[in-house]
């Protein structure tokens, strides 16, 4: 089991809590074992929440299922799945909206990051309701963002983050299509400010992470001496 | 078929050549048809090559797979694959690496970007003979760079690219653990500057995705007017 014996530090971390080493204490099984985590809570470093959190219209379940590890990977704090006029309403009934699917996708993810840190993932089948009613506790005090295709006014990521001087961001990618014209309207009244990715049009589970890593790239470089 | 009838237009390409607008003559069979591409030839545009190239150490062919098709959808123009200390043998008699294969994932993520401009694939057995003997030809005067850790003296993709004067850039992306000291070193004289992709550790195929997706930001606004 990982070539390591009875004795050996690892790192180890808890759900939602710290980071550190701890010490295999016993093997149980071929893939269980007892370990001391005293250090680890004591001592342990809690990671910080990732500061970008997504408002996604539900993608299709295969395309679904793919993007869950990757975003826990590249640090998300929330995932927030709407309705919209280009989803399919089956979509909601897929298995990869199964809690315990998605905490093990977004378990694997985290592990690669050698994060703690599980993105709370919540389904909203009223595109409306979300935007107008529970947005604002849900992204209370985040830089609202639309990815858009390049030109007509969007800015860089960088750009729209430039002089945010709150903690957090919310970014908005719509269906594949795109989002219809009410759609647009209610979120740009609701603050979306619109973002390009670049130049090429993007799969939208590709936008999901590119978006993300802009937008993490922006807030380091805001916050770094250099 | 995409609820069009003949006579109408569609956006078509041609695999490395233009892009435009196509007629739809006639449908011959459930996924044959024939189009007019007169126009398509004469006045379509052929996109521009994408700037971004990369060398990666060969991943597991199931992380190969999912990679092909995000990354011609974001644009490469060149994906070199290179043995390395840390990737297993066997990863490179996988039929994933089958030029049909290859070409096929890749042709699936051009469509979604609406690019015509394949990326040329290569794949190396031995990571020296490639990066002493083959990679000035294969890339140059392209601004080479490593994908590192945060801290140590990487520095962030756009700051590694601020002053390129060249058009071109090529990312290393080593495999999962790394690339021993001996690549590293190697790399090194070859004039492989050390870049962060942020302060996650990330899975080998989101570094490649983020890699490209951060280069291509950074050498668009050094183009940009703003």
């Amino acid at each position: 089991m990982l070539g390591l014996e009875e004795g050996a530090t690892l790192r180890a971390g808890i759900v939602d809590g710290p980071l550190g080493p701890a010490r295999i204490e016993r093997f149980l099984g071929p893939n269980e074992l007892s370990l001391d985590c005293r250090e680890l809570v004591e001592r342990g470093e809690i990671p910080e929440r990732p500061r970008v959190d997504l408002l996604i219209a539900l993608p299709r379940p295969k395309v679904m299922k793919r993007l869950l590890a990757p975003l826990a990977c590249l640090g998300v704090g929330r995932v927030v799945l709407t309705n919209a006029a280009r989803v399919e309403r089956y979509y909601f009934d897929s298995h990869v909206l199964a809690p315990g699917f998605v905490r093990e996708r977004l378990l694997e993810g985290l592990g690669q990051a050698r994060d703690t840190r599980l993105p709370e993932v919540s389904v909203h089948r009223s595109f409306r309701r979300l935007v107008e009613d529970e947005l604002d506790s849900l992204a209370n005090g985040a830089r609202r963002l639309l990815a858009d295709l390049a030109g007509d006014g969007a800015v860089p990521v960088r750009d729209a983050l430039a002089h945010h001087e709150g903690a957090r961001v919310l970014l908005a990618i719509g269906p594949e299509g795109g989002w219809d014209d009410f759609e647009r309207a209610l979120l740009a009244e609701r603050g979306f400010r619109r973002v390009t990715l670049g130049s090429r049009v993007l799969r939208s589970d590709i936008a999901c992470l590119v978006a993300v890593a802009l937008a993490h790239e922006a807030l380091d470089r805001r916050t770094s001496p250099t």
